[in-house]
């Protein structure tokens, strides 16, 4: 949960991963905790709530992550890959990986820059009269598609086992690392709009998740056009 | 919602409900109604809150209704029939009957005499070792499930419709251009494995599915990179 605002939805959330099953309640600076209200509200989940770790950034709170999912209520102009809670729940329960489900701040959400660090927005649908759903109930909807498919039985051979993926702060490397390389060879600054074409490049290797093995074979790429560079 | 104790439960129900596209909230005997809290946690829903109709008694409530379903957490001793929250939205959105799901007392649920009313019992799926799910959080569950099926017949392949994808021919010249910038830069010979590097790589790209506009970024950067080698 991502500077969450009120107490009450951080001890509804705790028992809401509870009950489906969940345990690792991560808060990046929230505004008041720990506090009476999110005890109260916790009911039966005040352990997972006194457990629950605090971060003072997002970056350190996924950096062992190799999968974040960011929930997101609006459509946003560059479209991010996008899935809703029951696809997001299949995806996660195979891949048995470490993930972090994102949750923002209750008026607005994730921020852009926060939502580039996802590989999937995730989506609830909701009646378009009346699209915000309180934090805490978005986190129950998605707790439990994750119960019922963790519940739902399946064969071994389906889960990616043996793959190393990418940690958030891989990634976070990676993406300084190409920001370098195309700084130096000029391309950033040609296109005047750097900001925007870092969130395209982003979009695109956040898409599919890099296994380990790839992100070190595309760093030995940038690495080999910086030594490149560097030669008189 | 029968004999409901918090009025934050009901305003967060409403809450959950305008969500999700439902509109008829009935209270049972509720114990304090109306009420700020309920106000306050209904949010943007304080309509449907207001619109609310209260009952004394459960018989009247369901009066006119054709199809009964209580939310039950515990398995009864006398077995009735039993739906999950998706059986149940597919069973209620293709009957189009009037329908009332039933969600019982914060502490205790429905009675048996209050279940014996229904044509199925619906229980939620938890984790075995909390089972007990806030009434809102039940409804929201309930109500998002209703929301996904009444959604469903007309979310058929929506989201590739617009977009250019790469074709295959572009993607043919993407790795050429790519194989020749990894030459010039003395990656691909350094590395000796050309072949195999080449292939992870093209495994890496064809995953992204690359839009059209995606892959001139990325021609364009190998473009810019190819003009800092040949600087003098």
């Amino acid at each position: 949960m991502v500077h969450t605002t009120h107490p009450g939805n951080i001890g509804a959330a705790a028992r809401a991963m509870k009950n489906m099953g969940l345990t690792d309640l991560a808060l990046v600076s929230p505004k008041f905790y720990p506090s009476e209200e999110a005890t109260a509200r916790a009911s039966g989940a005040d352990d997972l709530l006194h457990q629950a770790t605090v971060y003072e950034t997002l970056e350190e709170a996924i950096a062992d992550r190799t999968l974040v999912v960011g929930a997101s209520a609006r459509l946003r102009s560059i479209p991010w890959p996008q899935v809703d809670p029951r696809t997001c729940a299949e995806r996660v329960v195979k891949a048995g990986q470490k993930t972090a489900i994102l949750f923002g701040r209750e008026n607005s959400g994730l921020t852009n820059e926060e939502l580039e660090r996802c590989h999937y927005l995730l989506h609830i649908p909701t009646h378009s009269e009346y699209t915000s759903l309180n934090v805490a109930s978005a986190i129950q909807v998605v707790a439990y598609e994750l119960c019922v498919e963790a519940q739902t039985p399946r064969s071994q051979e389906e889960a990616n086992l043996n793959i190393d993926f990418a940690t958030g702060e891989q990634m976070a490397s990676f993406f300084s690392h190409l920001e370098a390389v195309l700084t130096d060879s000029g391309f950033l600054h040609e296109r005047k709009h750097e900001a925007s074409i870092m969130r395209r490049l982003r979009r695109i290797f956040n898409r599919y998740q890099l296994e380990e093995g790839e992100l070190h074979l595309l760093r030995g790429i940038l690495t080999s056009v910086q030594r490149q560079h560097k030669k008189p």
